[in-house]
């Protein structure tokens, strides 16, 4: 069970039987199991209760949601349509109100629809096609970003090399590949023999449940090790390269991230490893200047006292500092990793050249000229 | 309850009574008690159960223990009073084999009956009686020992500062003041306000259960933190001086402590905060040339993955890597303070002069001269 499960996709469609298909996260590590969600109910519960849960994984959930609730509308008159539509689509915006991705898919979808059945006239059949396409071109190109993310990143290493990763920027995640797991498991398909080390990231241990599990369950050679123990690997010579995911990268390259991430960062400056950021294009805010303007979220203190543990273990009453993230310097950072290349030192000039790349479109993802910083994506070499 | 507990020794004698008095650790944090332990079974017990740990206490709890058990034997004749006493002695060291201090005290009371009782040839009850100045000296050396590494760390701060810490070297694993705790109570006493940061300390949590616990029941300004969140705390300038404990001290400085204390060491030399080891010399090790000769013992994985918590958070089968200790390479150490004062970079020879004023003699501790790289001891100055 626990090796067949990786074999799907994290969100799937199942049109047939109208029906969003996922892998419940809330039942990981201990059981895998696909589940068909089919009523708004059920998505909405879906993504509030975390059963599907990371960036990527969340907007497809959402687009195939709202596609498939809107396919089943009984009318002809588009706009009957769209308000029920509307209807929908706020309430699936509701289950997590702070996952931008949530809202931005379900706003495209929306605009999709506007497009389709104001603008061309299309008949609502019609537009319920245009809406399948559009919740399948969303998840194609998570899966395509995360694959060119994960090809960029596997010119960083070599066959046989120790990776530590860090929280789950995984499979699990996204639909397929990942971000920071992307060169992994790519690595896994060509025999790369990559030997992997996954901190379980407290507080919530996204590391052991998550990534730990969905390695291990691909057949990776994956070692678990709590987050104190990545200096004891990196002196043992076992870590040529970190790779992690990101929540935001400022535009000098200062990269948020789950908490823990830049005790990495320090820790292989200084045992001489390269740090990698995984990072689709859409994190990468160019309107935030330094990480020093990224705010840092604080969590409740239970998380670290209390959750998963039989009994409390710290004394009541104790306090507790929480932050769910932490600002990696660019200092710390050897590359980010785009789908559109990769972004070296100085990063105010890279990102800025990858951001227009993309700006040009798809093609300069394959052949983009190399400007000062800035590697060219995997493909043109 | 939990902070008048905090008033007593974690290993006390009652004389009157026979008892060695503790306070139990395994209910920490939840519950404090105080237990009177007053038969060999009880002794061996609470040693092999970790009702009193810490190498420190282990050696005084045991030290104690020869002495009530023996005291109450009903002879006359030394070699029948030995022989039974040899009993008591290796029942007792078999309660936790690995622990040095367990048989470093239970070797040194032996010697101390067999000088007063075959060579002195002092009466029975006089034996008794120099057993129980000897277990009395050895609480009494650890408690100076403890107050001096204190006395010499508070020079390294100022009132005021952040403090983070890592496991447990604190009152809880000695008698009183702890080592890395002793700068935190001493400056307690005398209203310093320090903010000490404690580290949880995965996966044995001592740093939630032990350390957080023994400093909130003492009225310190303490916050836990998770190990990976060092980073977050230091960034934002809230600490001046990271104090810990250690196992072993190689010639050359280099130090093996619990897991993690080098990912904190690496973090703080990023963030420029000085570490201090604060190191009895009963651990400075000088026949080891370096920390590469230490041999780092790994523990089972269900430490990691299943231990405290309700259910098993780790895929079953994964690999997991779980070193009980890491060495810290002395270029990231700014300081090891001993109860002789504190040795500064080259350690080869300002350990070696640490050394040296010991074998000089206890006063040395007040009045050594300064050497290269070795500062005096807080009483000369």
């Amino acid at each position: 069970m626990i090796t067949d499960v990786m074999k799907y996709d994290t969100v799937a469609l199942d049109d047939e039987n109208n029906a969003v298909v996922i892998i419940d996260q809330t039942l990981l590590p201990g059981r895998t199991e696909l589940i068909s969600l089919t009523t708004a109910k059920e998505i909405w519960d879906a993504i509030y209760l975390l059963k599907v849960r990371g960036a990527p994984a969340i907007g497809v959930a959402a687009a195939m949601g709202i596609y498939i609730l809107s396919k089943q509308l009984d009318t002809e008159d588009f706009e009957v349509f769209y308000k029920k539509f509307c209807e929908y689509k706020e309430y699936l915006d509701s289950s997590r109100p702070t996952a931008v991705n949530l809202s931005w898919a379900l706003k495209r979808m929306e605009a999709t629809a506007l497009r389709a059945g104001r603008e061309e006239q299309k008949s609502v059949a019609e537009v319920k096609e245009i809406l399948h396409m559009e919740a399948v071109r969303i998840r194609d190109e998570d899966i395509q970003v995360c694959r060119k993310i994960g090809e960029n990143a596997l010119l960083l290493v070599k066959p046989g090399d120790g990776i530590l990763t860090h929280c789950n920027a995984g499979k699990l995640a996204a639909v397929r590949y990942g971000t920071a797991t992307a060169p992994i498991y790519l690595g896994q398909e060509r025999g790369y023999g990559f030997r992997v080390f996954a901190d379980e990231t407290r507080p919530l241990l996204q590391g052991a449940r998550l990534t730990a599990f969905e390695l291990f369950a691909s057949g990776v050679d994956v070692t678990l090790i709590c987050d104190n123990m990545s200096a004891s690997v990196m002196a043992g010579g076992l870590v040529q390269a970190v790779f992690v995911g990101c929540d935001r990268v400022a535009a000098n390259g200062d990269t948020a991230n789950k908490i823990g991430t830049s005790v990495v960062a320090a820790v292989a400056k200084y045992y001489d490893v390269p740090v990698y950021i995984c990072a689709p294009t859409s994190t990468i805010d160019m309107a935030t200047p330094t990480g020093a303007e990224i705010v840092i979220e604080q969590r409740p203190s239970h998380e670290v006292t209390d959750m998963w543990y039989r009994e409390r273990m710290a004394p009541e009453g104790v306090k507790v500092y929480n932050p769910a993230f932490d600002v990696t310097g660019h200092d710390l950072i050897s590359g980010i990793v785009t789908e559109y290349g990769i972004a070296r030192a100085p990063y105010t000039e890279s990102l800025k050249e990858i951001m227009e790349r993309k700006q040009r479109g798809g093609q300069s993802a394959e052949s983009g000229a190399v400007p000062q910083g800035a590697e060219p994506a995997a493909g043109s070499r």
